[in-house]
């Protein structure tokens, strides 16, 4: 009985802002019955220009908060704060928790032919050097390069998914990726992925982009098979599935996420963060 | 004697990050003689975004610090800041305190010749029409109209100040303006005086930018000389005259700041905001 109710409950996934409804979205598509709660940090976003020790105790609060939602599992679905704080949450909970940063990592490795890899993020993920590190725990020889992309953030929440603009400072970023030839590219922040057909137009044929979303998902339904905690099947009807936290702005938020996850999202709520 | 120490005292200056230390400078340049402490919300830098509530208790907060400081007086060197939370600082401070709203409004209204008055700035203080209310106070027959710009900030912090890419956001920023054919435009944030260069390029010599951070200083002077507070001389050799402190990041912080202030900023120093 205490196995089933521990099946039953939802996982938690959380990011900065609204980035990581990217991996809430590759969540839903590949653990259809899975109920999930997700938490928007909407009053501190964003994390990816601010420092380690802020990053770590903003996640913090936040592992503690969804644990008062009663989750199995928890997700971190931001580069930045997988970067800097997967290893104090681990410390703090033994909730099984999954990163973005080390499922992109591995695929990463499989897909280099050349042995180049690129990885564009936050200030904080690419200054962090996590990728080049989990990449070089599995293959030291691949050569891993990044190119921290402080404008694209913006351009996404801008709306400016494709447009001139957005190949124009693209162009900018990612030409030293160009010129030294990487075949792989990893989009190592959860908003690049609304902006992966600007990106790869600009990388060309010959640049495989990896997205961490996608591979941590896959990594999530196999963590939750190998420990008996899929969910036995669907939320009965009635049953809120999906439930939205933020700790501003939860009209904003709002909108935004039902142009990213096509759900109806009916509602968000705001708590105060900094009291967990 | 309790006035001279009262003069004596530094004024406090502070804004969500960097973007107030347009408001310092000008302030630095019209009162020399004043000792200032600067605080940045860089852990929860930028307020633009966010909503009234979550401004107003961030702003509190930082003047809690603020008094901490032994502050003469106080400048609410951010327009989002300033639009939300002016009123709810004045209740709970007997400090004077300056916006920089009031005085920028002030001179709008007394800049425009043809009554029609353009005010650019975040979501927070455009979505306000703080602007609008104060300049209607002044002179009701002015017509307003606000344009939030988001991505100026963005495109400031990544130094594109000049830039083609600034260009072609700045325009279709302001092609509305430019249509109703405003003679006089706000730069209702502190970072874009940052751009001031690029914004007077697009809307041509017939349009007059009014920069609040100036108005700001101007109008802080002739109140400190009102009450009897401005400084009575030159703080002496050795003393600390600015003063610098963040919620996050300093080092970053320093770095941009001296691209602002041109002063030689030599420490920040990183306080817990949220324990105020």
């Amino acid at each position: 009985m205490e196995l089933l109710e521990n099946r039953e409950k939802p996982i938690g996934v959380f990011d900065s802002g609204v980035g990581g409804l990217t991996v809430m979205r590759e969540i839903m598509r590949q653990l259809p019955d899975e109920k999930i709660v997700y938490f928007g940090d909407t009053a501190r976003v964003p994390y990816g220009s601010k420092s380690r020790e802020t990053v770590v105790r903003y996640s913090e609060q936040i592992v503690r908060f969804l644990q008062t939602q009663q989750v199995k599992a928890i997700v971190v679905a931001c580069n930045t704060a997988s970067a800097y704080a997967l290893e104090a949450l681990e410390e703090k909970t033994e909730l099984p928790i999954i990163d973005v940063v080390k499922p992109g990592a591995k695929t990463a490795v499989e897909t280099t032919k050349n042995g180049r890899v690129g990885v564009i993020g936050t200030e904080g993920t690419v200054g962090s050097g996590i990728y080049s590190s989990y990449i070089h725990q599995i293959d030291p020889k691949v050569q891993v390069t990044g190119k921290a992309c402080p404008l694209f953030v913006p351009l996404v929440e801008e709306g400016l998914w494709e447009d001139p603009v957005t190949d124009e400072i693209a162009s900018r970023y990612l030409a030293e990726l160009i010129d030294i030839g990487i075949d792989t590219l990893v989009l190592g922040c959860t908003h690049y992925p609304l902006i992966r057909k600007t990106v790869g137009k600009i990388m060309g044929e010959g640049v495989t982009l990896v997205n961490p979303a996608y591979e941590t998902a896959v990594e999530l339904k196999e963590l939750l098979s190998q420990q008996g905690l899929l969910s036995p099947g669907a939320p009965a009807l009635g049953e809120n599935r999906y439930r939205f936290y933020v700790s501003d702005a939860a009209e904003k938020f709002k909108r935004f996420a039902n142009s990213i996850i096509k759900y109806g999202i009916l509602s968000a709520k705001t708590i105060p963060i900094e009291e967990y």
